[in-house]
This record gives C-alpha cells, structure tokens and sequence, in this order.
C-alpha cells in the first residue's frame, strides 16, 4: 500500500501536460530530477528505518544551550532581531566566521567572508557568476546531487572524475585538463567536496590537495571547496583545507553549520577574495537580499560562547556509534560480492551492489519492509552507471535501528542474488 | 569628508581589473547596479535623515508579543525549531496563508503555495523558470530596483511600460503587444506591483487590473503580480488581487511579510496553480533547500493569534502621518516645477525633479548636507530617464525629521534653479 502510492507519486512527479510548458525556460529540461523529489518524500515519512536523507539528527543538538541563548539574544538585541539583516551577512558573525576559519589554519579578512542562506545558496550563487550555457566544468562521481541540481539548472556542461576512497583520481582528471588543452579548452571550476564527500563517504588525501591546485594552476581553472562535512572527523584530525595552499586565489570555499552544528537557521557562508565576495553579493541582492536575521545573531553568540567547538567534539562521539554500527552490520550482513569501505567520518555509507543489480529495484523491495535508501542514480549526471549504488546515511537512526535495516537490505539483496542463480 | 568617502567607494565599487573576469559569466555585464550598492550603504548610515531606505521601521514592530510568541514556540517546538524544514514552507504556515489568503478574496490550496526566503527569492525562481537569455518581459516604468536586477542577471530583454498615478499605461502595453503580435512575437510575462508600487507609489485601479489580464488572455502572457505594500493602506481598502479575477492560472501572486509585519525572517510566499509551484520548488531545492525554520514556526503563530491582522491596522496608523508629513513639506518647501502625486498608501514618493536637473546631482549635495534619497536611475533600464527623478522613503523617518529634511533638498533644489537662472 505505502508502496503503491509511493509508486504513484513517482509517476506523476513531473506532468508533461503543464499548461505554461511553451513559456518555461529551457533550463527545465535540465532541472528533471525524479530521484530529488523521491528523497525529499522519503525523508518526511516516519514509518521507516530511513538511511535516506542526509541530515542531522535533532537529538545531538545543543537545544537547551540554544534556547538559553536565543531568549537571551531576543531581549539584548530586540532592535535588530526582526529587521532586515545586511547582504553581506552580520559583521559581528563574519567576525566570528574570521576566527572560527583562523582556527582551521586560513587567514580571512572579513571583507573576504559573505554569509550565505545554506551552502544550497553558495552554490547557486557561484553557478551564477562563473556559468554560460555549455560552460564546462568538473565534478566528482559520485557527486552531491543538489550541485548537480543547480549547475544543471545553469545548463552547465558536467565531465565527472571518478572518486576512491583517498578522494578525486587526480590522474584522470589530468588526462582529461590535457586533452581538453590540446583543443584549446578549459573548464571554468572543479566541484570538490573534499571531506566525506555526499554520498562517496572519500576523503581527499593532503597529497591529493596538493596536486588539485597545482592543476588548478597549471590548467587555469578554479575550485570550489566546498566543506559542510570537514568538522565531521569521528577517527582523527581534520586535514588542511586546499585553499590553506591557495596563494592565487583560485580556491572558493564554502562552509556550513548544517551538518556540524543546526541546519535550520540556513546560515552558510563563501570565503574568497574580497572581489569575488563583492560580486557575490551583487548576486545575492537579487537572490535574496539578505539571510534571516535571527540565526545570523544565535550562531555569533554561540560561537563567542565556544559551544561551537563543543559540539565539534560532541557530534564525533554522537555519530561514531552510528558508523561503527553500520560498519559492522555491512560486514556481517551484505555479501561479499558487494563493494565499499568504512569513512572516517560524515554522514554516509556508499555501496556498490553486486553485478547485475539495479538499486531501483531494490528500494522497491526495501520499502514493502520499510527501510529507506538513495538510490546511487542521483548522484551521477549518467543514472545508469549511479544505479549500480545505494547511499546509506547512518546520521538519523540508532545503531540498534541500523542493524536490524542493514539486515534486511542484506537479505534481499541476497534473495534476489539466489533467484538470479 | 562624508561626500568624499562616498564618491570614493562609488567608483571603486566596480573594478574593472578583478583576476577572474575572462572566467565569469556574460551575465556579469548585465548586473552591474551601481545605485543599488550606492543604496545599501546609505542605508547603513545612521548620520543621516534618510529617506533612502524602503524599509520598515522597526519601532512598529510588535516587538514585545513576537519576543513572547518566539519563546513559546521555542519551548514548544524544540524539535523541530533547528531542524530544516521542508523545501515548499512548514504544512501549518502554508495553511495559515490559505487562510490569509482567503480572507483576501482568493480560493488557495496549501498545495498552490510555496513558502520562498523572501520575495526577492520568489522573483529569482519565477525568473530562473519562466527566462531564457533575450527573452522578452515587461515592467511598469519606474520597478523596483531588485526586480530590475534579477530580470537582468537572467539575460532578459526588458521593455518598460511607463506608470501613471492609476498604474500602468494599459494603452501603451496593449500597443506594444500588437506590435510584437504583428511580428510574430510574444512577453514572457507582465511584472506588476499593483499597490503602491516601489518606487512610483502608483495603485493600478480595478478597472486596469481587469484590463491586464484581459490582454495576458489575448497575448498570451503571464502576469507575475508582487504584492508588499498591498497590506498598506492608509486610507481605504485594499483592491481587489488581480489573481482572484484569474480563471485561467495566468497570475503567478508573490506576497510577503516583510513590509507589513516584520522583514528579518525573510518569509514570503508565491501562490499559483499546483504545477507551477511543483516546479518552484525544484527550483527552490537548488537554491537554499528550505526557507529558515525560526521564522516560519514564529510567524505561524502569529497569525493564529491574529496579530498580523492587528498589525495591518497598526502600520496604517503608524505610516500615515508620515505620508501626511512629507505631502505637506513637499507642498511646501518644494518648487511647483517638480511634479509628484500623493500615494495613498506604501513607503514611497516619486518626484520628477524641474526641468535640466539631474538627480545624482542633488544627491551629492543632500549628503553634504546629511540628507539621503535614492536617484531615480536605479529603478529604470535607461538610468538617463531615470534620473530626473528621485524616490523618497517616508517609512523610517519621524515626522519632524522629514519636514527638516524635504526642506533642506527643496533649498537645493531652489538654490540650482537660482543659479541656473
């Protein structure tokens, strides 16, 4: 039943019959993402085990902490806290934002910082002041899929460079800069999300880092950076930034309290050169104007209270159980024809399903059981090659919850491994 | 000093020689606005009588019984307070505006409205769906600056319709759409600010709505209807929505909280047929995800307890006497060659200043003498046009500010024409 209507919905995402069809851009045909739309319903369901959606769970937030002091900041800073806030995003939190990215072994200014309405905003800002139609660009494969989302809605043309565990195969992304080369090519920017990349679960070696920007410099191209997973280190340290390295200012890094600390504020932020954040906020005057005042003014005054860096720690020791029980039911319950390896923090599992399987068959199965994943097509521009996957979030349910929802996914992929024999 | 600091970072505020130029995209040329950097730095100056701001004044604000509300909804709704929340607004906010809306004379579904991080947001998603590059759009001339910029930085090609004290010049567009129809040709859509519009403080009458979607039905076109000031009304009631004659979805409504209640949560919403706002909100997840959920939550309550419905009494009361203060000084210290009408409503008065006068003339004197506006140019495609006029903003200054500072531009602007003579 939960299935059949699921089913129903999937159909009847997108109507071909739309009356305004012949005045729509044509950057809908690009925009079509079926598997988007399922995850966004999936993930507001909650009569599954859901390794779905790629959020936080609520129970690890510091809610007393920060109701204590949101009612606080509501009384000292009434006169502000209903008004419009600058585009640029609150000096005093971008003061906050210079310490908090000093700390991480980069030397901001503020005038180098803009705040931005979730690292979605980032992204759609960048697109939009580097992006032509057919403009190419890199990204990992696997890669995000609301980058996809929005470099595909700016009709970019998309090479993916496949990842492994120590991050982006940097050689075929040199074969790749080379060849474009001899035709007299280059892309405009590489999207790198270095650590614990969504849904790859890779972390980007330093020596890796390295060479990036070397191509970077070498090919003349920039790279986004973008990091909302970097404070997510459940094992051992964070590694430098690339643009820790970044003497010409061809690294644009984007940040987020998102993942590491609360996502509801829609609080993010862009670090580049002061001529780029200048023009970044040209663009988000006619985005958004501004971002929502009240988060602005919470998260500073969380972080001059250092419960920022509190929950760094906290979230390690929240989140390691999750992993490990999940690493663990992985290993005993999925066969050994199936393909992955254990992050070392974030949010996810990335597992390639033995030869022959279509992951979308299999979150039909799954879902008459009531467990919920992604199905790998999501994260690739090409679906077919991204079917062969399934992204496993361990952030949103309980280690005894995760095993008994591996088990069953263990199971029906056997199952159906057995009828195939 | 204070007009040398100015005129410093007007020029420096576009620089020509930025490192990654040749990386950006076309749309880059068509977003420079100086004015409208020019104006959020006059905004931020509190040495001024500034009549340059369209901003609420936060003194109107209920202030004491949102900080109430704010702390309930945090005790209460802790769970999902940090959380994100959904891409298309909080299900219980979007029910309250079915019913805000109703009440308004319309018939909306929760599934015909989309919750967008402010108008401006709203004006990027109807842009980023409806515009191909060098697709044609109308505006009423003069349009707010932030609608100019977004259409722009979308590559629009836009014709300006010129407004009149009752609105749009109907007879005008009708002529413009049979020339284009002769040619084979079509607008993607009408952007209209029917109530007080900012900057021109014209109200399209009843009849002009009418008329309005009469062509949109003829010609074929759609009608993106921005209603912020439609809830300030300072002497009689609001007209009808052009939306609620609509039997055939051509309106897209944009509506928003942050003129007449308050702008820092950066809550607005788009009200269309069903279809449209699916794809609103695949284009919304590839902007910011989700709109703040603070602000949602708190405004939600609000209107519950019918404090939006007493604010919009409250804000009559608060900014008529200042529409009343600075008709009077305009009658009085201004000359009778500049032409102006008084608003019945809204935060703005458009003046044509006398014959041979330039705008950023004038500003550049107001400043020196601590007085601030905004120069006509920002609001129109043709700046030259554009600046024999200047925007006044009555909605954050006290009476006996504005009486003191129309008198001091009506002593400039005498003072010219003197020695011009």
């Amino acid at each position: 039943m939960i299935v059949k209507s699921y089913k129903y919905r999937f159909e009847d995402y997108f109507k071909e019959e739309i009356v305004m069809k012949e005045k729509l851009a044509d950057r809908l045909e690009e925009m079509e993402n079926k598997e988007l739309g399922d995850l966004m319903r999936i993930i507001g369901r909650d009569d599954l085990i859901s390794f779905a959606g790629g959020i936080p769970d609520p129970a690890v937030f510091p809610t007393a902490k920060l109701n204590r002091i949101t009612k606080e900041v509501l009384d000292e800073k009434q006169e502000i806290f209903y008004q419009y806030s600058s585009t640029e995003g609150d000096d005093l939190l971008r003061d906050y934002l210079v310490e908090f990215l000093t700390k991480g072994g980069l030397n901001p200014k503020r005038e180098e910082l803009i705040v931005t309405s979730g690292s979605q905003q980032a992204l759609d800002l960048v697109a939009k002041l580097f992006l032509n139609p057919g403009d190419k660009i890199v990204i990992e494969k696997p890669a995000y899929v609301g980058a996809i989302g929005t470099f595909k809605s700016y009709q970019a043309k998309i090479k993916e460079v496949p990842v492994e565990e120590d991050g982006l195969k940097v050689q075929l992304l040199e074969e790749y800069l080379q060849g474009l080369k001899e035709k007299g090519e280059s892309i405009k920017f590489l999207y790198s999300v270095p650590d614990y990349s969504n849904p790859s679960g890779a972390r980007l070696s330093l020596k890796k880092r390295k060479e990036v920007l070397r191509l970077a410099e070498e090919y003349d191209f920039y790279i986004i950076e973008d990091t909302p997973y970097s404070e997510l280190n459940y094992y051992d340290q964070r590694l430098d930034y690339i643009k820790s390295y970044d003497s010409t200012d061809r690294v644009i890094l984007l940040g987020s309290f998102s993942k590491f600390f609360v996502p509801g504020f829609r609080i993010a932020w862009i670090h580049s050169s002061s001529e780029f954040i200048e023009l970044a906020s040209k663009a988000k005057q006619n985005t958004d104007l501004a971002s929502a005042t009240a988060g602005q003014l919470i998260l500073c005054q969380a972080g001059k209270e250092g419960l920022l860096g509190e929950q760094i720690e906290r979230v390690a020791e929240f989140y390691r159980p999750r992993l490990e029980a999940m690493s663990e039911a992985l290993d005993k319950y999925f066969p050994a024809t199936a393909e992955w390896f254990k992050p070392k923090g974030g949010f996810f599992f990335w597992v390639k399903l033995p030869e022959g399987f279509d992951s979308r068959d299999l979150l039909k199965e799954a879902l008459e059981e009531k467990v919920a994943f992604v199905t790998g097509s999501a994260f690739t521009v090409d679906s077919t090659e991204g079917s062969k996957y399934i992204r496993l979030s361990f952030s949103n349910s309980k280690p005894e919850d995760i095993e008994k929802g591996i088990k069953i996914l263990g199971r029906l992929i056997k199952g159906y491994q057995d009828l195939e024999l």
